[in-house]
């Protein structure tokens, strides 16, 4: 998607550590006409995939999953925390994140997520795809299918698109950053 | 909104504790077509208020920000703890959770809010009120104005919304609980 990669350009930034920096359009302060763009790319990639329900985790996923709106879908969250509107039976999946090295369980209800479901996996970023794993996993504990994924941006040089790929799922970037050295942006091609 | 108190009492429930649980249509699995409905609506209160921006706070009021693709302006959302994509000057908030009974702090980037900025709240419940207050306290700090909160259900019977109506904030809720006695769930008319 070449808005995607042109906001990156224009608007993102390269911070110490290897992050970036997408605040003013994608993660904190969210250009909603952008995001409509978003959905509606999404939503053409996986048109003819049977696809009943959007799956993300809190929080930022979220807005992006707001690309069920064009899917028509309903859209479901994984929470990181119990919290006590969710009570029942849950299932859940342990995820390691790398930006903070800490490990914490993501979940849903099994009452909104079962057999029957075709899901599209969706989240803001895939760097390692710890969250995306554990996505995953949420799905096959609810035997839920998984038609694919969409992530806004892919950090290509981390290890999860490969890792997700080579394990037969179909991975849709809207961006794919293949290095940010020197907090040079260059996409792959 | 006559639509949200029917969703509330075809799909709520009232858990032990006084909570509500409306995960089935608004703050885990989210009903797309609905929250439409809610951007519609939301959008039809403030037409006329000048908004140029809409500030929540993660996670499960980012869906209800979703009413910014309703009204063509940008959303914003606080983050509930400093994160390595969030860097130079923020303005945060101390929030007091009663459901928890813990004290957190919220934050926004001072680049993407202040002066010049008309600003609508927008959450999901609003019960003790603390997290509006919390994004007010934020507004304050930034000099931008706030021209009013929208909320999806306000819990009446508590504090929250005529503390800040009381403070000459405008504060409209789609849906206001009297009370939920022994799971009875009846609205303010």
């Amino acid at each position: 998607m070449l808005l995607m990669e042109e906001k990156i350009l224009s608007e993102g930034a390269v911070l110490p550590g290897g992050v970036l920096k997408v605040g003013s359009f994608l993660n904190q302060r969210i250009d909603t006409g952008f995001l409509r763009e978003i959905g509606r790319e999404i939503a053409r990639l996986f048109a003819e995939d049977g696809v009943n329900k959007i799956l993300t985790v809190e929080a930022s996923g979220i807005a992006i999953a707001a690309a069920a709106l064009e899917m028509q879908v309903p859209m479901l969250f994984a929470k990181k925390h119990k919290t006590s509107n969710v009570d029942g039976s849950v299932l859940s999946a342990p995820v390691h994140s790398f930006t903070h090295n800490t490990d914490y369980n993501i979940m849903v209800s099994r009452d909104y997520l079962g057999k029957g479901d075709r899901v599209l996996l969706v989240d803001d970023f895939l760097a390692n795809g710890a969250a995306l794993c554990g996505l995953l996993e949420l799905c096959r504990g609810a035997g839920a299918e998984v038609a694919g994924a969409a992530v806004a941006i892919e950090k290509a040089f981390q290890g999860g698109g490969a890792l997700l790929r080579g394990e037969g799922l179909r991975v849709e970037a809207l961006a794919r950053i293949a290095s940010m050295e020197d907090g040079n942006i260059r996409f792959v091609r």
